[in-house]
């Protein structure tokens, strides 16, 4: 595809977890298994079993082993026996839909030496969905409401195939469906209480997310690794996207209003040594809070921009009803669209250049008189791979933010690809408007 | 993090395959091992097995069977013994690098019985790389020279850790790193070219993607389905992103000669049957392939946006030296910037509305004028999820092109959530200057 940056690559991790996984894994053994040949093919990349061990993590259950078997009958018994060796709770994801190809009760069966048994609620429930859509209940679909005896059968609100839960000599098995929204959604309302209710001596655990811009994954590390190491209920990790980071906070308590007690106290602790770095929380994104902090103040934006071609507009405009606060902007890639359209002198641009601090000031200014907007931003620079030098190498990027009283411009040396150096250009300028709206609020309260 | 669509997701698949998987698997059977408590503890995804899985496709290896267990001696060994017990090639990731929890040789030695033997290249070539970083050799990097007796020393020209190739028993372990781009280098390199030889009757495959816009998933199967159940050396799926389509093309074959002879051939005739539709091949973008013919037929490019904010921009400059041809552009979200910037009459705006066939035709002509380019493209439409009428719904999109001879308009009605539309909406705006630039092409020659 066109785009070759994943806004939301993961690329740094710092592992702060202070849980000691292997005792916990004595206690209690966890496994998942992914049936489907389109995973062995390749044609498609397993992530319902990266949810289902964050989702058992939330509950203090560890997974000790992943595996992925194709629509095979055969090797499917043998996954489940050795699985059935292995650990105490099985979770299987796919086979449960109503073609040839989906064996995975059939399997299960097989395994146990168990009966298939009709589930009447199984099949009214799929009735109902096909009469819905339409479609006229078929043989392989009557299938579907075969479940291995002694299974609870667990009815399935997003499609056709009911989940399952068999408990047996000490053993949990489940099977859910494959499709993603679907396993999802069974998972949580569910597997996830049923665990509990199951496992009352599991920890609870309260997930929060903390939101930073503008600082780096060390510099966060420094700043709060001593507070961690202090406190055993909680269990950190510092994710950094090209240009946000993440604090994934993790507390643990004994009941849920524990855990959440645990989160909310570490949280404030983190706020103190954070500060403003922090932007936002859990699913808040920077250009969110941009936007509720302009409409709160009754600000009007407008962006000028040169190497990120857009990029800044892209994302502030990905906020439903920014056009409360965004006019609009000037992608001024040539230098004649700076001169003609933002007001840029000429003479500046031969004098210093057009990635420099006056030409980034310029445009800023030009911009917010241009679109009539209280801010105006911009962004100048040399995203590469050509067009460096050694006074001017790839990287260097000039960020102005203009206002009625002033022009305040900021100079920074990026690295890596082009994408990730635009990418790093417009999340700095959006920081940069962040801690300009705080910083007019502080001023005049 | 703050954009929610990634670009690159894939979110249909028509699969095609003809291949009989059982059939293969019966004469060979290769598996992966992934290793690491990243995976276990959901903070990485394994996206190694999925890489390993397709480069072994290309040569007509079929993996049978993936797990994922942690960095545990105990688990690893278990689990190398079930491989081993069930398939000829097993390919393990990750545990070679020099901290404690990197076991991944001595599990294997212990394993299969076998000592672990200094290998003076791998010391040498540590070294080096230790050397040339400026860190001293400590005694766990040492640790990483020593391999299981009998094996072959794979050095890893990207980091420290070597790989290995064991051959046993009429077996083949092999372990990589579980860095990606040390895994993929090796995998490339020097596994496949191993396996090749290892297995000369396996089938040759010759691996193409053909590239198209402007046409739904359903509608390219329709026109391809005969050709492709016609051939039996073809393996064919088809992939949508949001907008574009790609063709996955498998030719099959005795020789390399023979599978890219057929693989040609295919392309032919599929090229027959889609014709414009294409727009590349393999890792082309729409974007490039637009920057070559507007650098070929010296043009150059503005752009207008409005629901899209910078979207159509940021595409268009995330190609290197699109200088050459892109001039800039106006992001005129509010109808003042429409007027003020575009010149499009506010009578046009008040008595049509802001998303319509003339305000869109009107911001091309304008935008072309104000920055002085030979084309002009705009993009007005309602991104939702507010904002829709029932005349006017969300999703409905104007996208104009204008040119010095003409100005041509298309009313697209585009679905799902707002990302989406907007993501759509610029993939559009980008095909219509394909097909219009080679239109221009045809009548001029």
């Amino acid at each position: 595809m066109s785009v070759k940056i994943q806004y939301s690559e993961i690329y740094t991790i710092i592992d702060l977890t202070k849980i000691k996984r292997k005792e916990i894994l004595l206690k209690m053994n966890a496994e998942i298994i992914s049936i489907g040949n389109e995973i062995l093919c390749g044609r498609i990349i397993d992530t319902n079993a990266n949810y289902i061990i964050k989702k058992l993590e939330e509950i203090n259950l560890y997974i000790r082993h992943v595996s992925a078997v194709g629509d095979d009958d055969e090797e499917l018994v043998a996954s489940l026996k050795e699985a059935y060796h292995r650990s105490q709770v099985i979770i299987t994801t796919g086979g449960l839909g109503p073609t040839e190809d989906d064996i995975t009760f059939q399997s299960i069966a097989k395994a146990f030496n168990l009966k298939l048994i009709k589930h009447p609620e199984a099949e009214e429930h799929m009735i109902k969905i096909l009469n819905r859509i339409k479609i006229d209940i078929s043989k392989s679909n009557l299938k579907q409401a075969y479940l291995p005896e002694g299974s609870r059968c667990i009815i399935n609100s997003y499609g056709t195939a009911p989940a399952m839960i068999l408990e047996k000599d000490n053993r949990i098995i489940i099977a859910l469906p494959g499709v993603p929204l679907e396993m999802k959604n069974l998972m949580t309302k569910e597997i996830i209480p049923f665990l509990c209710q199951k496992f009352p001596n599991v920890q609870h655990r309260q997930s929060r997310i903390i939101r930073l811009s503008g600082l780096g994954e060390s510099t966060v590390n420094e700043k709060i690794k001593d507070f961690i190491h202090k406190n055993e209920h909680l269990n950190i990790g510092i994710y950094a996207n090209p240009e946000d980071i993440q604090i994934q906070l993790n507390a643990l308590g004994k009941t849920s209003q524990e855990a959440t007690a645990i989160s909310d106290e570490a949280t404030e602790h983190l706020k103190n040594l954070l500060g403003d770095f922090i932007f936002g929380f859990d699913q808040q994104s920077l250009e969110e809070v941009i936007g509720n902090m302009l409409k709160k103040r009754n600000f009007t934006l407008a962006v000028a921009e040169s190497c990120t071609g857009g990029m800044l507009g892209e994302m502030i405009t990905s906020i439903p009803g920014s056009s409360d606060y965004f006019k609009g902007g000037i992608i001024s890639y040539d230098g004649e669209i700076k001169e003609k359209l933002l007001g840029v002198p000429r003479e500046t641009m031969i004098k210093y250049g057009q990635v420099s601090e006056q030409v980034a000031r310029a445009m800023a200014q030009g911009v917010r008189k241009k679109c009539l907007s209280d801010i105006g931003i911009s962004i100048t620079g040399i995203a590469g791979p050509g067009g460096g030098s050694k006074e001017k190498p790839v990287g260097l990027v000039y960020i102005a933010l203009a206002d009625e009283q002033q022009t305040i411009v900021q100079e920074h040396q990026l690295r890596r690809d082009r994408q990730t150096i635009r990418l790093r250009s417009a999340r700095r300028a959006l920081n940069m408007l962040r801690l300009h709206l705080i910083n007019i609020e502080i001023i005049n309260s």
